[in-house]
């Protein structure tokens, strides 16, 4: 089967289109016929070397597709199903833990599909697991046209009625948060976002905030916090390290700071997960109060554009692969 | 009456007896005249001048005593109560919200009740409802002998059967936690933590983390805990700031860090967690397995010794003023 794999940990260019083995599902998993899979920035920090945790040489952690091989789950043979994978996901063939596959509602194209499972289930998982969002709750959310942005601003809108505050570094971005539900927009170029939040909040702060940027937002987002507060910390795209962290800033605030990525969790929490998602936000997917949101598509040979779009920040929503019609 | 007030802010040598009026008890107040009361870290700040949310200028947030105004309460003049008060513990009368009086179990003196709110409540809150911990789970407490220290030992092996790992900087102070329950026993002077944590745990970390050290344990209670582990900070004795944090680390553990006062929380929040505890810690109380622990008593006119010996960490358990025969 063709398959994209990386030559050594690089830049784009180090990205091949492969001939190899299709695999084998093992106990408790799934072969999938992949019709879409998604762009992931996981699977660039894997191209680049800097993570170990994926057993595959082919990059990829999401995938929608056909099941070809139901291997005694309570799967059949022709099933729509769309799921994490533990890499493998740029490939024609990949085998998926039956845990965790979801059948794709009919409202949804594959690529449509392909392009839900990590942004909505991250999204899912920290605004409600990890950062306890309750109805009618004010929620800052950060790049707000990323994937799990676009996810997060329909789900905290739709689920909990939540007033949504969000940044973005640009008015078409701006925009299309504001089509999705954001309350108030905050462009990062034109205004200190601490400030407008605080106007936004009489003053208050915001109870919840998902944080995709970490080191350069810090002291603004500490600032932006009510007391009592969850800080959801999922990403680092301002930098990794902070210069000097005050901890009694954190004590007198009572603040909930919480770490955290999905790919690494168990196969047992992702497939807990996973059930509570389809239970709690499937019903939204299949009226289309919930759509996920596709910034361009690509096909497998076409991969390492794919990549660059997302280095260069260029993308709303997701970034597809087409790998079979 | 007689009350402890400071001069200005500054050493001990600022704590004065002096001669004030009786407080007034406000609605949903009672009047209590002081049989005992505690001193804490908070009163140092206060007395320093470093933390300004005392309304009183008395120092003073813990007591036991008896009702002699019950204003409309469900508390009877001549009940014996202990509970946290808003500042004005040191004096011979203190007004306290009634939500948050506890009436004292008959197997307790009134130094031992003064000895019980607020690390008790600290600790159960901290245990409990920050840190979530549960049966048979591990956890690292930390100044092992410290009043919160010796309660929470005892919490969380009564409670939960939790496997409890404790560092203190003598031979004497790890003996005390071992007779409350501790099985792990750490001299931070002889041994790297981490190392020992890590040993007991085959390599895991613990599942909770009570940290009142901050900045200097840093690297090493990262080291300490595991993956998806909580960590709740209440305290800063190693150093308020904390050089170079990098944040990936939050995230490829997916910890959850959370900092927490009980002094400055919502009276509606004291009094929830003072029913909760009552409900949950009190038969543990009378029938004595859990026991405070008092370190030492002072005479209200001794109140700057009381403070020395605090500041010099001296102190295993409690020490209480007493106030009145």
């Amino acid at each position: 089967m063709k398959a994209i794999t990386v030559k050594k940990a690089g830049g784009p260019e180090q990205l091949q289109l492969a001939e190899v083995a299709i695999p084998k599902p093992g106990v408790g998993e799934i072969l999938i016929q992949t019709k879409a899979a998604a762009i992931n920035r996981t699977d660039i920090l894997g191209r680049q070397g800097k993570v170990a945790y994926l057993p595959s040489d082919i990059l990829g952690v999401e995938v929608a597709g056909v099941v070809v091989d139901s291997n005694q789950s309570d799967f059949a043979e022709g099933d729509f199903v769309m799921g994490l994978v533990n890499g493998g996901g740029y490939a024609e063939y990949v085998v998926m833990p039956a845990q965790r596959a979801m059948k794709i509602p009919e409202s949804l194209s594959f690529a449509e599909a392909a392009a839900i499972p990590e942004v909505f289930l991250t999204a899912y998982q920290t605004l409600f697991w990890i950062g306890q969002l309750k109805r009618k709750e004010t929620v800052l959310i950060h790049a707000a046209a990323s994937g799990v942005g676009t996810a997060a601003i329909q789900l905290a809108k739709q689920l909990t009625d939540a007033t949504v505050i969000v940044t973005a570094g640009s008015e078409r971005k701006l925009e299309v948060a504001k089509q999705l539900g954001a309350d108030v927009l905050i462009n990062y170029h034109d205004e200190d976002f601490d400030q407008r939040v605080l106007q936004a909040t009489k003053g208050q702060g915001v109870d919840l905030i998902l944080d995709f940027i970490g080191a350069s937002y810090w002291q603004k987002n500490l600032k932006s916090i009510k007391t009592g507060g969850r800080w959801v910390l999922i990403g680092i795209l301002g930098g990794q390290f902070v210069e000097q962290v005050d901890l009694f800033q954190l004590m007198s605030k009572c603040i909930q700071l919480t770490g955290t990525l999905l790919t690494p969790r168990s196969d047992q929490y992702k497939a807990e997960l996973t059930h509570d998602f389809i239970q709690q936000v499937f019903p939204y997917f299949e009226d289309q109060r919930i759509k996920p949101l596709i910034d361009t598509k690509f096909s497998l040979a076409e991969v390492a554009a794919a990549h660059i779009r997302m280095e260069d920040n260029q993308n709303i929503g997701k970034i597809i692969l087409t790998v079979a019609d």
